[in-house]
């Protein structure tokens, strides 16, 4: 595997020195890119984009010619896995994803079983080679995939964003039926990112969107114990390059010094928390990687530019930040902002290395 | 000021002995009586059940008949002083509030005013007084508020739940315009509260729902510095009787040294941040009250006990600490298990005090 010609993303991830920090942006492959939508529409709706690797490969580029990003990730969705195990991913207009079938049953939850990702997930495979070809060793590819804790709120609830109500009635009365679920769930996560790597990923990253709606002991239990087994279930090597592994569990901040302690390369961090104590409590263990509030990209080029400048101080001298929004960026955002957050965070960081 | 028969809530507030741990819960009473269904239909609309000093007497003492709770809390809406100030508050059926007229222009901004509190909240007024008539001493009588922040996230954005875009630009953007609204609102809270607690409030809680959405710089600026004002403005003793103040961020525990250090005497905690370890953090400082998922309360009596002994044990031995849960109780919550709830942490807490 030849190391990328802009390594900066996975120096910073291992904590190896870098002349300026690093930068990708959560969903930069998305509805704020005029260019995007187009390709969006052409491929009709959001699920035939991600199972056609040549539209995926095209929008997953899309932000890299408009802006001098240091990592591309692998466009597709974080519900992929349950959508291969049955359950019917859609994507009603304006509203989120739901499953067709939600698990309700307890004979559905025994029938579960983990994917084969060279055979129901085939075409991330295949998208995940083509995007490596087109980099042409320019920048990594990110490979992904959502929690075991975070599919399973989707898998049981049938959509996100809700209060959970029974996804925590089964933690909290079933905890042994969760418990199944969250087993095969890490399973599924293990073989599909591994596949990733092979198929050429060189980073990979696990989405915990949900598991900051659960107490800690809750989370201990429920959701960090299967990123556990994903950290160590991974590869972690190909062809004498690290493939390195962050971790982001959004409402996490509390629980910092228990992620880092599963042994992943870096943590994630939503905006919440400064990113100067993230690192005090956490950073000589792991990189770091965020945490810009998203809707800062929604006000004006100076804004963004002094508010990346007070990320960057924050975090302080020396290598492990790689610069990221705390949450994916809002279709409202001009891309001119976006081009100033690249080059604010790209020329101001270097008089910290 | 005559202290209530039972005054184990002022006194763990005030981190005093007590011979167990006192319990209420956010929005006790509620839709998952139906005493309060019934009520509420006769009254029309929720706002017509705020506006009647004898349907707000009724609905507070719903839940105390029910349960041996140690504490009643006014019931009234967060959103009774932007409503006061003229934005027109309405709940639409099945959703949260709105307001008919949000803040979307300068000059808007520019034209608010902090209502006086025996003029346009006298409703308010009438129903403290009338509660603590009704309540005859058995119990201390808790006054509330939204925060600050948390009033201009509903009167900026017009409703709460969102992804607060204006509300955030705003904040990044134009901070000038934000400051001039929530020094307003910190005005109007100062003057609400203390006019609840001159008409027998005995102790205040300040609801500030939305803080925990902002980074730490942005809570600290425009969250906290608010709070701060509160707890110095407000009424601290009357009658010779020690009135506490509860300020509650939900999801500010990565905060809660910053909020102890505001001088309130208590911090509500959302579920997510483990109990004991607030206490090792902030205990010494105020008293805690929180901090059980309010989705234990869904599955059964049997959960609901065990889960409660885990919050009693995980804050252990002493004074400080005042059961709740992390947030409101869910409308599909079995009274059952509220009894349930009581039942244990009033015995299962005596081994702690």
């Amino acid at each position: 595997m030849i190391r990328p010609k802009n390594d900066t993303f996975l120096r910073a991830l291992l904590r190896e020195p870098t002349p300026y920090t690093p930068i990708w942006i959560m969903r930069q492959a998305g509805r704020y890119l005029p260019e995007y939508n187009q390709t969006r529409a052409r491929a009709g709706d959001f699920m035939s984009l991600c199972r056609s690797p040549e539209l995926a490969t095209e929008v997953t580029l899309q932000p890299l010619a408009r802006f001098p990003l240091d990592a591309a990730i692998l466009f597709s969705d974080i519900l992929t896995i349950p959508d291969a195990m049955g359950l019917g991913l859609h994507f009603a207009e304006g509203e989120g994803p739901r499953f067709e079938r939600p698990l309700r049953d307890e004979w559905e939850i025994n029938d579960l079983a983990a994917p084969d990702p060279w055979d129901h997930l085939r075409y991330v495979m295949d998208a995940v080679s083509q995007i490596r070809r087109s980099l042409d060793n320019s920048v990594p590819l990110i490979g992904f995939s959502g929690s075991p804790f975070t599919l399973a709120c989707y898998m049981i609830e049938g959509r996100g964003g809700t209060d959970f109500e029974r996804v925590k009635h089964m933690l909290y009365a079933r905890p042994d039926l969760l418990h199944r679920i969250l087993g095969i769930n890490a399973k599924a996560v293990v073989d599909y990112l591994n596949a990733q790597v092979q198929s050429g990923a060189q980073a990979l990253m696990i989405f915990d969107t949900w598991g900051g709606t659960l107490s800690e002991s809750a989370y201990v239990e429920f959701s960090l114990r299967y990123l556990h087994q994903i950290v160590a279930g991974v590869t972690r090597e190909r062809d004498g390059q690290k493939v390195p592994v962050i971790l982001f569990t959004k409402g996490g901040g509390l629980w910092l010094e228990r992620i880092a302690a599963t042994g992943c390369d870096a943590v994630g961090l939503d905006w919440t928390i400064d990113i100067g104590a993230a690192r005090a409590r956490v950073g000589t263990h792991v990189a770091l990687q965020g945490n810009l509030d998203p809707n800062i990209l929604l006000t004006t080029p100076d804004v963004v530019r002094a508010e990346a400048r007070k990320v960057l101080s924050s975090y302080g001298t020396g290598s492990g930040h790689v610069f990221n929004l705390g949450h994916g960026v809002s279709r409202h955002t001009p891309p001119e902002n976006v081009a100033a957050l690249v080059e604010a965070v790209h020329e101001g960081s270097r008089v910290y290395h």
